[in-house]
């Protein structure tokens, strides 16, 4: 298989994550997050969203959205659950993931410390970080009461989650007033085969 | 079934039109989405985004963002396809779609017609129109050589991205130069069971 990968970028580091998790090997390409200007030329015909991650399987044909990546390695494993409604719940927090923790703390991370452009973090800080908050308080609520996001084990949602919750300082976030985030954070690391995000 | 709904958001529609076609009955509560004083209280417990739609489930568990809530109805029938390889396809298009196209297309037409405070979408009309071109733009490459989105048939991927496009209108997008976009969505307004945004 062949990864379109970003080494910073956590949407990548999801993909890595997991395909370590499972003992699956993989080339890869590195894509430029900054100087986006060969996208199309590169990932137009395999991602008409020309993101990273991009796959390409061993067969050629394409498959893009990291979280989509990540079930359809993850279905079938102890990384998706079997229930109907645990299974809708695990897309339920990588749909969160997305829409809600991504476009906040992702891309105050991207910006404060990656795009070379910080005052990009500074005119947007403070909506970034009152969104990324938000979406942190929805996490802290979920771990108060459970050591996984979904079904008390350890998920593709938890793979997602992490990959920009623990470098949410890169963002501007602190997380001294999220205990149950931490604790969290220290279990996801602790699984077997867990690899850094820089591995 | 009850359904925290509103009347207007395409998210809401994804579900209420896949559930028609369902045949499959259930209770609203409307929701509104200008005055969101009261999202807490009301959907605190049920939904850690705080959104619409959310869906209790008859045993009384919920679940939330739209197109998780798709998968969790379509999973089994022929909205969603057997094969892996199209079942992540299928999801590729569902996370495009919260995050490419949605944050674009559906912001757009809540702040031009909806909001009543237009000049919201003044201010961010150049980024909003850019944003929802360019996922119109992947729409229109991949249905162009495609009756449908993923595997030739109609899926949720369809019911998902018609919500929004097929009001894209009211957003500021004009689709004259979308010819396949404009024959999919009609093709998938004459699919059996087909239910209006305002039904």
């Amino acid at each position: 298989m062949l990864l379109y990968n970003s080494a910073v970028s956590g949407n990548c580091y999801k993909v890595r994550l997991l395909l370590a998790q499972l003992g699956l090997g993989y080339e890869t390409v590195e894509v430029d997050v900054v100087d986006r200007s060969n996208r199309k030329e590169l990932l137009g015909e395999l991602n008409p969203a020309l993101r990273v991650p991009t796959l390409v399987l061993d067969d050629g044909r394409p498959l893009a959205e990291s979280n989509a990546i990540l079930w359809y390695f993850g279905d079938g494993t102890s990384f998706v659950p079997d229930d109907a409604y645990e299974r809708a719940h695990v897309l339920q927090w990588l749909f969160f993931e997305q829409y809600s923790h991504e476009p906040s703390i992702a891309v105050a991370r991207f910006l404060k410390t990656y795009s070379g452009e910080p005052e990009r973090f500074e005119r947007q800080k403070e909506r970034l970080l009152a969104g990324g908050y938000s979406a942190l308080d929805a996490m802290e609520k979920r771990l108060g009461g459970a050591p996984f996001l979904v079904g008390g084990r350890y998920s593709i949602a938890d793979v997602s989650l992490y990959a920009y919750t623990h470098v949410a300082d890169e963002g501007g976030f602190e997380l001294d007033g999220y205990p149950a985030i931490r604790d969290w954070l220290a279990r996801v690391a602790a699984q077997p085969g867990h690899v850094p995000i820089d591995a």
